[in-house]
């Protein structure tokens, strides 16, 4: 189980693929998810590099987890969410599809299930949600 | 949002429901969900309260992620698992249904989906995969 520098996510962190930037820290990296599952759905990397969890150090996974929480708290004050469902995949068999350990937040509405994944949104769609989501984590700081 | 020292798994932790028990530490507890979507789904949570993820504290969530890896390297090598699916719910608009921190830890093998929620396993079938996890935790420790 190797780490491949070339992955998407790695491009991501290096300025080389453009996305819709939420929040960085010293240690994690948050930005849209380009085909959402919910209105909101980002997702939380560390910016060193590991594979997934089974790799990742302590230091990474509570990076990345109190980042985690943070999203949770801003997506539910940012888009009015009444819940927040948290997945991360690992290894393909596991759901995984890019090779840099990554955490899902995804907002939650009464009544809403999760979309099913691979459809891509429009950019307007992503940038207004972002600018919630960005707002909101400004009041949390 | 507060806790309700009377959910199921804070009874659990009291010993006063019994449980599949996986591991303990000195701050985690990890036992086999009874309605598993997957062969050795497993539920990694803190000993202290918490009521989900947006309350946690970085101990408490540094401790579950710690155990959750552990886990998920527990179950590839006990259950032969390809890989692993993480999930965390937090409120019921968010798919929570037990108001005490869990992180579910899914097994996956190629070409077996998770099966829909909510259909109890035999009692001899969540024994038989606890005992090949716990084996392969042995051998980890």
């Amino acid at each position: 189980m190797s780490y491949d520098t070339d992955n998407i996510f790695a491009k991501i962190l290096r300025g080389e693929i453009p996305c819709e930037k939420l929040y960085e820290d010293d240690e994690t990296f948050v930005f849209m998810d380009i085909m959402p599952r919910a209105d909101g759905h980002c997702l939380v990397i560390p910016k060193t590099p590991c594979r997934n969890m089974l790799d990742a150090t302590d230091a990474q996974l509570t990076a990345c987890l109190r980042t985690v929480r943070l999203m949770g708290r801003a997506v539910m004050a940012g888009l009015g969410a009444g819940g927040v469902t948290v997945q991360q995949f690992n290894e393909a068999v596991g759901g995984q599809e890019v090779f840099h350990l990554h955490y899902h937040v995804l907002p939650r509405h009464e009544g809403v299930g999760l979309r099913p994944p691979g459809k891509m949104e429009e950019a307007e769609v992503l940038k207004a949600n972002a600018e919630k989501i960005r707002a909101a984590l400004a009041e949390l700081a």
